[in-house]
């Protein structure tokens, strides 16, 4: 199995890419996994970057690209201005089949567009959704975790449908318990848009919709599965990513510092830093677009090289559970919603 | 001043109410405060749980409702079948002029329904805000927090200056910086409501707009007043509540509980818990409805002795500033907005 890794684009130098890609490849080695991983960026770069790790600047095929996608571009450039980037090339090795898969930590916007118009999305799918598996009390996959800002009620249906398929196939959950993220727990809250698609998952007699869910119950297994638009998505995700590290910043300073410096030295840094690598997005791994025809994977945008290292190891084990084969054999039957349904 | 306190109706029996006002009831005379509380609800409760708190059962005033509003009521049910409700009975008493203030924990839909309807709004104000003041790094005051669920451009631009008002009258701070809630930080993120919101305020001269904030960023002192809608601002702040709870949990079992144990003895609980009640919304006092011509303060729905007696105070305070009076005196200069807007 090929992964090809877009090295620029993230918020972090492409040496930290290098560096995530050398920390794969020797887990790799470690867990006798038989992958391997395409770099495609700068060549120059990479080569040095690799130099200054002491390793071979041959240890990876390289796909050099000179210009690169920033997160201020925007969403079309990747086909326009931006068709030669590292992402853009890095999206048409996967199309033409000379990788099986492709990791990129840049602009979420342009990554979503670029992968939707190069690899396509499988057949009787509306629009591919950012999906990403919250490390919670139970694992709950939210999507859309931030690609489509504007969404349809047919969208959203259909992103319930996606969630239920990855978590009974990937994660082995039966019967998915599907909850639409609402304001309010009853049917007929959040805005005419949620009060519909509440409506139209409720008709869904194949999926087991539970009903709304409201963000502060989403951590304590309320569901498999959590539906909701990308904008919704990104602030919930983000709020927590804030609030863990206010309450990380909050513990460092007033139980580890000032006068509670002394219990530093009782009980370890590391206990509460473990805790709060929980809600570290960049522990996560990657999110798949699901919905695409081929494996894209998107990693946080600072991601650093652990980060990346799960992104490029959370690719593999995309590719090896065969979802985009299982979400393709039944994507005929997900809902066709056309009455008064446009985009809000 | 007369604070009226709707005892029914939240989530957590009257009798926690009346505990609320008792504990209130005495920070006045603690702190000299010269301010007296009415209660709203069915009399023989109230009476019943005075005489378990060993108080004397007129120790309040009483304003008698059999009928109450439930979580799951339609908000206009408040001026239909529920309109001799605690909770309408409450919102006329300071219509009426015989309060100064309403404070209610129950159904924020039929608070908010109910309080414009009959409190109505200060000239010029097209809708209310729920505003919430958010104890981080340094305050920031978030509206709308959960009324307003559809909003147009205007509203939000309207929300922007109230919030400037009340954080430059209330809380003194110079030229408060606006932020609006977004999915990225640049100008062209987010739906296009949000875009077009961006595009006003950047062109709102009397405002220091200061441009889009990430849900991630909110924490740490980016800006004094948070602009968004009320279902985006209910799952910021429900992400935020769920997570620390989450936390607060975590540390609890892995840190206190199992091998850590023998720890407990080592550092105080008490540390953490304190650290964890910043984000705890109980604790934040209530939540004022800025806009409306008279005071009306959103509790927690489900408050407890302690947080109903923060929003008691806050209510004092409330009427203490003249925030309401500093609105009406420049709510003429509010925008107007009236091309393409329509609630979405």
């Amino acid at each position: 199995m090929k992964i090809i890794l877009d090295v620029m684009g993230g918020d972090n130098p492409a040496s930290e890419f290098v560096k995530g890609a050398v920390l794969a490849h020797d887990r790799f080695i470690a867990e006798n996994c038989d992958a391997e991983i395409i770099l495609c960026g700068n060549e120059r770069v990479i080569r040095e970057a690799l130099q200054r790790l002491r390793r071979s600047a041959d240890m990876f095929a390289i796909v050099h690209a000179e210009d690169y996608v920033t997160m201020e571009d925007d969403p079309m450039s990747i086909v326009q201005i931006h068709k030669d980037s590292s992402m853009s090339r890095a999206l048409k090795y996967v199309s033409d089949g000379k990788a099986d898969a492709c990791v990129s930590a840049g602009n979420t916007g342009a990554l979503f567009t670029g992968a939707t118009l190069i690899e396509r999305r499988i057949r009787g799918v509306r629009r591919a959704a950012l999906a990403m598996v919250l490390p919670y009390e139970c694992p709950v996959l939210a999507l859309d975790c931030g690609a489509n800002v504007s969404v349809t009620v047919e969208y959203l249906v259909q992103f319930a449908y996606l969630g239920s398929v990855y978590m009974e196939k990937v994660m082995g959950v039966e019967k998915p318990r599907i909850g639409l993220l609402n304001n309010g727990a009853e049917a007929h809250k959040g805005t005419a848009l949620y009060v519909e698609t509440n409506k139209m998952l409720r008709e869904a007699s194949d999926l087991n919709f539970i009903g709304n869910v409201e963000a502060k119950d989403v951590q304590f297994n309320k569901c498999d599965v959590l539906v909701t638009d990308g904008f919704t998505g990104n602030i919930m995700l983000k709020s927590c990513e804030g609030i863990s590290k206010f309450i990380m910043d909050k513990i460092n300073n007033e139980l580890f510092g000032g006068i509670g410096g002394k219990l530093s030295s009782l009980i370890r840094r590391s206990e509460v830093a473990k805790i709060l690598k929980t809600f570290d997005v960049t522990e996560y791994g990657g999110a798949p677009f699901l919905g695409l025809a081929k494996p894209v994977i998107k990693a946080h945008g600072n991601s650093d090289a652990n980060a990346v290292m799960n992104a490029v190891m959370q690719a593999v084990k995309y590719v090896d559970t065969g979802v985009i084969e299982y979400i393709g054999a039944c994507a005929d039957r997900f809902p066709k919603i056309v009455v008064n349904d446009k985009e809000k």
